[in-house]
């Protein structure tokens, strides 16, 4: 709108600008002349090009010159850019020697957007993703649907008998060309962008109902990110939707959402066993659903099963004699039926610590076990320091758009990610300082990351090891929640017995002991051989704890093809979820039209768990 | 955003800004001495001040220097503006002599805006609306809730527990300052409001979900006005949304928006009756919810029944003679079960077109019996040439929002609108003049309305007498659907018997026959006594048919008191749903807070029915 109109009317294009027009033009006219070299020199010396499904069909991080070349030479005979340009109504903007661009491109199928920044050598961060197919756009403002058919037509099919025969013929009268396994919002985001793009889908989870993943969990369960973080694809949150919304709450919103943007949907669904023929290059998908067998053919299968996997849960002698009760803490029902009760909780992450805080709210007896170190922020810091700039009310004053603020985090390189993360975890530490010494001085053992690069950095590399403060973590500070330290060897008849011989009595253990990498879970599904063969999912490779090397320069598994022909993997966090289905249904829906994708650097597998 | 960069920096203001801040630094200051006459003088002749609540607690249009003068005499003790100016990044316009500018201001209460056009006189239309009261603000984006209260609290309640003991609570253990009677869009975006402004209340329904009043009707059922008119507050469709939504459709956002926006809302509940107690300044309500009857002391009672009011069925000899199957076309329950039969529908609005189009289109026999006059546009012109300014996806683009167009609409006074719409239905009858030749020689009896003025002004005089043709018209005009004219006299055993001595065969017959004014349907509630002292509902006043006189300046007991305190009336399409809510909603909040709402021209009642 506004932003359209030119400002620059009447004066001469900054210098910013032309340096841009000019590098766009360079790389554009070195990929026709498939002039690998000249293509590569238009980047600095250490320099990073992500490429999410434009150039590659793959999520591909390539690092310096060389790394360019290579990626320019393989694609060439595929694909090259045309009608590069800056991003209309958005200036480059020049600071502390950086130029950082906006700009738009074709390819020979699609069209694609990026972020460019320019350094004194040239580009130093160069970030392209392909945002849709062409004949295959996304029905939206102009192109949006008209609805019913006006006219009379004799026998009409309404919509709701269309949708009907639609979510009921799978593996009836017909079949989808992707099953998503799982639908939390990982699932219900992707089947939105499905039904976007058209592309037969059916989402299936054992919960009865979309948004059970939440209701069902332990009932002070909210959100640890804030809401501007968290929009779904399409139907943004309204603007009074609350900062950090109560977990119900949440069940509800994936509910309706999952109802108006029509995803296809089978709740009570247990999906049992997927078999790949590799000659038919189809899988055989056998789901129980709501009792009744149902044998699907889809040529793509999906896990979004969320960040975890199986639930660790350690083998520790004494478990058939501990006359309490002993669950997981994913099966955790919540603090009800424990007021009074002795509680220990194993573990000191994000899940033992909500979970001790809620038993401490309803007056249970509760003590941590707290076996390895863990990294604490304060959900206002982190939300104010940590996202503030990207995800708040102020970023969308200032412009800053959902999809805006996911692509400059998706143009900042993994390998350099920690760099940026660094200086604002240091200014968490500053302005909490007086927590951390409390919570020092209650014996608790706390880290930063292996780097002092903290949360965000934990999660992408393990996906474990913090805890967002919401409250609980000042009951361990001021000891109302005792902590204790070291591995459990044994459970008695009565309770918890420590490395250190001491003895802690519970009418109830929590195991808040993690999960494994998700192809585990997938092994249940589709057998250790093609779960083997994918190998671990999530991680960097950035060779810290519980995240092994090599160096992987994508998250391992994640959106993006894997060594199994048709199986994807699809998860994470909402904005994770709302960001990367795009580019996991764009692959799915160009496979689906039969445009050819042909992978850059398809992953190798270091790690099969 | 970028709205709020300074378009004029380092130029003069132009001559229109100029006059637009001398008139309303003009006017402030004469309203601030009292001075009616001065405030009067500075409107043309012929002007209209239409005011939303913000200087009369009233809907209400007073029309030339006397109507204003009375306005400014009458309210000048308890109001006056303050900080009136024009609108951020709103340049006022020039064109054909009229200057338009977009302004707030504050009064002693609260904030408002609105909307002033200049001819050579001076004021010409100055709408004046209350936006938001002082110290009750909206709790919307950077004043979002909180949500989850982060630290640790003993006996946390959760969102969950909390809504429960609301929802269940009413007539137990509290009361809700609210009762809206009618769960459709009205009753549904007025509970929105109420919500956020923080009014207790509930929303109670008969049907057992929110949403069915639309799903229950005829299967071919859908918006006939196209999306970007039919927005709920708050949360708009998403960019995918059809442009004419399925009824099932609309069913379900609307069951899904309730939830999301925390409406109090009791389905499968029937009001019984209210009573109203003086002394007390209190209603009692009964309602049967679900089998159980409910007791609730609001002081203030909302019908949110729709525009309609009871069923107008026909007494016509021989009903208890005719052995077919007959009903009203609210009870019409769709085509299924019809195919093959002979069918006769009298009337010929939207209902008859609908009923007939659906009953046409599964294989009926169907007949439509005119009695008088219909008009019709096709929605295509409807909406290219009726909406298409204010409401569409260029309009959007445009940078026209939805609260805009609503406000420009508002603007336009009852008085003089037909001649805005005089022009558009001349434009329709020009681009669709074919199908009004082919409909005219079917014998088909069309009108344009009383003067010319089309589907909108007949919608808010009788709010019936046409039809948006979405394909049913054709049939008629076509001759696939006869059409005979005339009074019914008579139903016999087999049949339908006409003025004329026609007699037409029939195994259902359908009463397409309209509804009675809503206080009918209140009557049911309140009893006849305060249904005759508040009215008829709805309508000008404008002498037209099904209008009477005299001149009201705005609709008939609509969102504003009545001549019952504690007794109001919501409806209307979903855009007078979505608009008049706040307006609504504010009048309720100030009086739950005890805020002083003087009210100036409580309107007269002039007709029972």
């Amino acid at each position: 709108m506004t932003q359209t109109l030119e400002p620059t009317t009447g004066t001469e294009p900054s210098a910013a600008r032309t340096r841009v027009e000019t590098w766009l033009a360079d790389f554009e006219a070195a990929l026709a002349a498939r002039d690998v070299d000249r293509a590569a020199g238009l980047f600095a010396t250490t320099s990073f090009w992500r490429d999410l499904i434009a150039f590659t069909w793959n999520f591909t991080t390539v690092e310096n010159r060389d790394g360019v070349a290579d990626l320019a030479r393989q694609t060439r005979e595929s694909t090259g850019a045309t009608n590069s340009r800056i991003t209309e109504g958005e200036e480059p903007e020049e600071a502390d020697g950086v130029v950082t661009a906006w700009f738009r491109f074709e390819t020979a199928v699609g069209r694609g957007s990026g972020l460019l920044r320019l350094n004194d050598e040239g580009a130093w961060t160069f970030l392209t993703t392909l945002d849709e197919l062409k004949g295959h756009e996304e029905n939206q403002g102009t192109n949006r649907p008209r609805g019913v058919e006006h006219g009379a037509q004799k026998d009409r099919v309404t919509w709701r008998e269309r949708r009907t025969a639609e979510l009921e013929g799978f593996g009836r009268d017909r079949e989808p060309y992707v099953v998503v396994i799982g639908g939390g919002q990982g699932g219900i985001a992707l089947g939105a962008r499905l039904r976007q793009l058209g592309v037969d889908h059916v989402v299936v989870d054992r919960h009865a109902r979309p948004g059970d993943q939440w209701r069902s969990r332990y009932k002070s369960l909210c959100l640890h990110d804030p809401v501007w973080y968290d929009h779904l694809p399409y139907l943004p949150f309204p603007r009074n939707w609350p900062v950090f919304a109560p977990k119900d709450k949440i069940g509800d919103w994936l509910e309706m959402y999952t109802r108006v943007m029509e995803v296809n949907y089978w709740g009570s669904t247990t999906a049992k066993s997927a078999t790949w023929d590799d000659a038919k290059k189809e899988w055989t998908v056998t789901v129980d659903r709501d009792g009744e067998e149902v044998v699907l053919h889809p040529k793509q299968l999906v896990f979004a099963l969320g960040v975890s996997g199986k639930p660790n849960i350690p083998s520790i002698p004494g478990q058939d004699v501990f006359a309490g009760e002993q669950h997981h803490s994913s099966q955790h029902p919540g603090p009800d039926a424990y007021k009074d009760k002795r509680v220990v909780v194993i573990g000191s992450n994000n899940s033992a610590f909500d979970i001790c805080g809620a038993l401490w709210e309803i007056g249970a007896d509760v003590t941590m076990v707290q076996r390895s170190s863990t990294h604490i922020v304060k959900s206002d810091s982190l939300m104010e320091i940590g996202l503030g700039g990207l995800y708040s009310e102020q970023a969308v004053e200032a412009g800053v758009t959902t999809h805006k603020a996911d692509t400059i985090f998706a143009s900042l390189p993994y390998r350099i990610m920690h760099e940026f993360q660094i200086p604002l975890y240091q200014q968490m530490a500053e302005r909490d300082k007086d927590f951390y010494q409390r919570l020092e001085e209650s014996g608790f053992r706390h880290d930063w990351g292996a780097d002092g690069s903290g949360l965000f950095m934990k999660y992408l590399r393990r996906g474990s090891g913090y805890y967002i403060d919401v409250g609980a973590a000042d009951l361990v500070a001021d000891g109302k929640i005792p902590v204790k330290h070291g591995q459990v060897t044994e459970l008695t008849e009565t309770g918890v017995k420590l490395a250190n011989g001491e003895e802690l009595p519970a009418d109830l253990v929590v195991y808040a002991t993690g999960y494994g990498s998700m192809n585990g879970l997938a092994a249940d599904i589709v057998g250790d051989e093609i779960a083997d063969r994918v190998g671990k999912v999530w991680g960097l490779g950035s060779d810290t704890t519980k995240d092994p090397g090599p160096w992987e320069g994508e998250q391992r598994n994640m959106w993006k093809p894997t060594q199994q022909e048709g199986l994807w993997f699809h998860g994470g966090n909402l904005h994770q979820s709302r960001y990367y289905s795009l580019y996991l249904a764009l692959q799915l829906k160009a496979r689906a039209e039969g445009i050819p994708t042909p992978v850059y650097g398809l992953q190798e597998v270091h790690h099969t768990s």
